[in-house]
């Protein structure tokens, strides 16, 4: 597997934007908040799934807190929602759009950062799943709501099997970039598509 | 004190199957959530209570997420909950009991998790109430009630003395065995009784 | 810089019994619950920020966990709220002083730590500031709120000015007394004006 320290680093910065501006575009729609709770809440969620999977990891401090580039980022993404949100007529979307883009990513980069850590296998593809959700349900409990990964319509499915095809490629000696790419992009049509055609995994409790 | 390694290992892992169990319940039952929902819920709930545990003891990865035992524990009791749903009109009763038999359970291992890395007494004590409570606490925020160990009904008071019960078995150098297994069974009774006949420890605010 | 141990031992833990009596307080008057509930909630706000910041600092277990003085300090503010709750007509203004003390006290010390432990200047500002609003952000969500830290009227902002001065005054080698005190009672004046005279930061997201 070659080094993959600036795909990592590029596409974890990528998640973290597309994270910051999701949650803040949500602070204002969902709670109408000022710029202050909209940029709080976005740095939350673009921040919490790192901090949690590195806690996770023993990377402490965590690395998404000491790197300096991941607040700069966060900052500027709740910034640019605020500055953005006057085309509120498509907030809503974006919302959506913004938060499949950021299961991605963190999907991916979670998996990898603890392959690269020699986490075990399982705890690897779980870390992944921690790491794409996580700042996701903080976004939600912040706001008042049940977190979407509860409320599901194939939410963690489709992280789970991004974080799987990264372990896999990463036992079968595969190239990183393109299995990163692949399976970063299908984590987000599975995903797109769940929510388009309102989706939902069989045996939903409301059946029982 | 005999090694409470593998007394410590079994206990451990039947409290995270009775939260597992409960936590998918609780998905099933309150937010009625699809089966992804209800295996999240119940991970989350099992496996909870030790993280916070592991993370305030320094011990990262912490070892209920690094140990694959519980990983597949917490899964496996998600699942179970799912395929038993049918029986829904014992799903309150069964909600209830599990979650008594997880405080129980999970108080008496974190004290003794904490007192076997020479943490002090009292923060051992508090470190297995945490454990005890922590799943149930995220749960209930997930599903965006407040947390039991608010609404109490000596909910935190059992949890309280099976980990005073632990902590002075071990400061006694009594067996370690009979102490947990004691501990366990007071902390459920009184916990079981407090819900049976509504008890309450005095002063509710609601007088004031 | 003078050495600031027992200056901010001192900071802290009269932080820590603002916020478990604020939070003991807001369990009895927001959720009615009982001594247990409300000393339980005292705690967790009382602690939760400091936990949270020296986990972010990698110093586990948490010095906030481990030193039995907070725990003490903590656990007594829960007591002390119970015992003059009667005098409730007073509680909603003490509940919003209390809170404005805890935050002015952790977003100094918060920043102290960080500084004393070589974090950058960055992420010892962003430390202050989670220091200060983390303890009433566990506290809104259990009882089931959005956290005021979201709702703002002003209140991350002097958080953060209070952080800025005490990193500046740690760059330009101000003797740290002085500048701890100012930094705090800016912080304090500043969110206490917000709060008597209904301030707000410029664009609120229901203006959109």
């Amino acid at each position: 597997m070659e080094s993959p320290t600036s795909l990592f680093l590029a596409l974890d910065l990528v998640g973290t934007l597309a994270f910051a501006v999701n949650g803040a575009l949500t602070a204002l729609r969902v709670v109408r908040l000022d710029i202050v709770g909209a940029v709080t809440l976005g740095m939350f969620t673009a921040m919490g799934g790192g901090i949690v999977r590195d806690t996770l990891l023993g990377v402490l401090p965590p690395t998404t807190f000491s790197d300096w580039r991941y607040l700069a980022v966060a900052a500027s993404g709740g910034l640019m929602a605020f500055g953005f949100r006057a085309g509120l007529e498509r907030v809503t979307k974006s919302i959506v759009v913004l938060d499949a883009a950021g299961l991605s990513l963190f999907a991916v980069t979670g998996t990898l950062k603890a392959l690269s850590l020699d986490a075990g296998v399982a705890q690897a593809v779980i870390l992944g799943v921690v790491s794409a959700v996580g700042g996701g349900i903080l976004r939600d409990v912040l706001v008042g709501q049940v977190p979407i990964v509860l409320r599901s319509e194939l939410y963690v499915v489709p992280a789970l099997l991004a974080a799987l095809l990264v372990a896999m490629g990463d036992a079968f000696v595969l190239r990183t970039l393109p299995v990163a790419f692949a399976a970063a992009l299908i984590c987000f049509a599975v995903r797109m598509a769940a929510v388009r055609y309102r989706l939902d995994v069989p045996g939903r409790g409301g059946d029982g």
